[in-house]
């Protein structure tokens, strides 16, 4: 079954809303097997939505449309759709007992135009609206499956996990199984890592490999099929063997997941703190590390230190240092990690200095950047990037790399 | 001129990503007057793109690509394009340089298939890729204009605003000038905004008055129509006058700037210089305010204070006020305030210290935030929050509102 998405609103023409429910429809048709080939995105004008309508026949078995649904004049997509197929629109009893239950609640007069939202293609089964007014509704018709959803995220959600999913789930029949699972690497270029994958990324069938890169990170996503739950993981955990076997160092975690939380759990795990003296940064692997919730535990606290001044008189860099070396250097990093850590009394010290951009800073290039980790009784590690983004790609890109490295000091360390 | 924007990728067909290239190039688009009538979303799969070509042929004159520009395998955009229209690739010799450059200042070896990415449609116009490598085209055939736009957004807005949206006002040879300005608003909330200006709202022509709020923002489109550049800006001043009339308070900037722009403004203009004591906000406010260049003029520094013990060591804060008050209070904020601004020999010092959520703390509800600005020789002062978002929302906000205050204070001042 090929799925095709139709959203239908002006608004999303205009560029006055994101549409968000392509992605989240996406990667839940995904889930099940469906393959989406196409979204298309359609105003609130009839003879457009009907000429998507046409285009989408023609290459899907499973059309689902979002928005449209609601009581204004503008929303035609059920109208639309009656009209096209030549089948009409009929209320629905239950969700116009609702529409009126939910006016009342809301302690809100109900005008007339909203007994419209209870208007249902004939026999059509309604998805109940949990969270709104307008029914959503699954309806066949020559061997095409036509799902309407409304529009705002808020309902459209609920409604797709509660009753859309199982709709096509039956009409799917399936008895296959779908499982994913993507992989993620940091320190490795996506050419690169495709150039190490070759043969298993040409070789792919099931599970299927697919690279995808992003903010200086890349992702694999592997999808199987098969009987069970258990024999399509097992697909999974081989490939994932034979791939981390290639391009483990850069391995990072799974799905969801990023460098920030991986590290916020490996110092969790380790009952480590640290405290932190950032420079070009600016308090931004704080405020990363701090929006995950119980930070509290790890994070001592730490110094922005944007001015020479700041690293001399508050976090004691010796003015030697900074007359011969400057502060994008070496020794920089390292005393201010090592103070950091001990004016803060944590487990780790962790230091940002170096050249943003726009432009060299200290006669260093831009991009040229100094991390230091500091760890009590233990010798101090300095690492050196080279960066080519913006200036705040660069501080991005220089945070991501402070989680790399303090997450290979702590595996290194259990083995 | 119609337009349709095609988005390449199976990664947005999967849901991996959003298409907010849409979004961006819809509103772009509708500024310089061109209609928006269809948005597709394609798969990496020459057949399938061929086919939204063709579709997208039949019914708009202007096709804007998005994606599949890169070095991969997957990336063939310009190479379906090329035999669609039967034309041929050849090589930008000016884009081959910049690649080589850019693998050069990232001390990256340069893989072969790089070079791909400097093939470009023959007798197309080259758009200028300042941020990433592959550079954009803009073609003409057959009075059809196709516009190719790399994917990461990163790279794609700024090409489009400096070499797309000029070739794109070149080919409709427009007479008519439309101006457009956003009028931004914060601590204002948009139903309020929108009552406060009801009857301009109604009665708008020309110019359009359209409001929208996001991150608890409300903004106001302003787009006039006129021979002139001058006449339409004419217009676009009578019209901000109007509305400034009733809701200056809360007016703060124009088009795409931000509190912290506004505010990392106003400091430098006054010369005057600021630290921080940041604990539930854990160095955003920092983070934000080193993103924007120059900030080494402004930010003396500051402390991430993310625990009762860092508040008191590093930052003087008394046993007493912890002890009797709670580090989420009023004599809080103005000892951490007025502490930091004295350590780091600022004009200014501001503190944030609150419950951020999820659940209270120090048996503070949860959104209870206390800010405070310290200046010398002045009485400090002190702003309280209840705010009702998630935790990073409401960190997020505090920030905002931390510029807002900053900026009533600096505004007050000049009176």
């Amino acid at each position: 079954m090929n799925a095709e998405i139709i959203a239908v609103g002006s608004e999303l023409l205009l560029g006055q809303i994101i549409n968000s429910n392509a992605k989240f429809l996406s990667e839940q048709l995904a889930e099940v097997g469906v393959n989406v080939y196409f979204h298309t995105v359609v105003g609130d004008n009839p003879d457009r939505l009907k000429e998507a309508i046409e285009t989408a026949e023609s290459r899907a078995q499973l059309i689902v449309f979002t928005g449209g649904l609601g009581p204004t004049k503008d929303d035609l997509t059920k109208e639309t759709i009656a009209r096209h197929l030549g089948t009409s629109l009929e209320k629905d009893e239950d969700a116009l007992l609702y529409i009126k239950d939910y006016f009342k609640r809301a302690q809100r007069e109900m005008t007339p135009n909203n007994e419209k939202q209870a208007l249902v293609l004939k026999g059509a089964k309604v998805l109940k609206n949990e969270q709104g007014m307008a029914p959503g509704m699954f309806y066949a018709q020559s061997s095409i499956n036509y799902m309407l959803l409304p529009g705002p995220p808020s309902e459209m959600i609920p409604m797709y996990k509660n009753y859309g999913r199982p709709a096509i789930e039956r009409a799917l029949g399936r008895k296959e199984t779908i499982a994913s699972r993507v992989l993620r690497f940091f320190g490795i270029g996506e050419a690169e890592l495709e150039t190490e994958l070759m043969d298993l990324i040409e070789a792919q069938s099931n599970p299927t490999v697919a690279p995808l890169a992003s903010d200086g990170e890349v992702t694999i996503r592997l999808t199987a099929k098969h009987e069970s739950r258990e024999s399509a993981e097992k697909l999974l955990d081989q490939s994932e063997e034979e791939i981390l076997k290639r391009v483990r160092p850069y391995f990072y975690g799974y799905d969801d997941t990023t460098l920030m939380e991986e590290t916020s759990k490996a110092l969790k795990e380790k009952n480590l703190t640290i405290a932190c003296a950032e420079s070009l940064t600016g308090g931004m692997f704080e405020a990363q590390l701090t929006s995950i919730s119980g930070a509290g535990g790890i994070l001592k606290g730490g110094i922005v230190c944007y001015s020479p001044e700041v690293k001399k008189k508050l976090l004691d860099v010796s003015r030697n240092t900074i007359a011969i070396h400057g502060t994008v250097s070496k020794p920089c990093a390292e005393e201010l990690a090592e103070n950091v850590r001990e004016k803060f009394d944590s487990d780790i010290g962790i230091s940002f200095t170096g050249a943003a951009g726009p432009g060299p800073h200290e006669g260093k290039d831009e991009g040229t950047i100094w991390i230091g980790i500091a760890r009590k009784d233990r010798e101090t590690k300095t690492y050196l990037l080279n960066l080519a983004g913006t200036r705040n790609g660069n501080r991005a890109r220089t945070v991501k790399y402070g989680c790399h490295f303090l997450l290979k000091e702590l595996k290194n360390e259990q083995e």
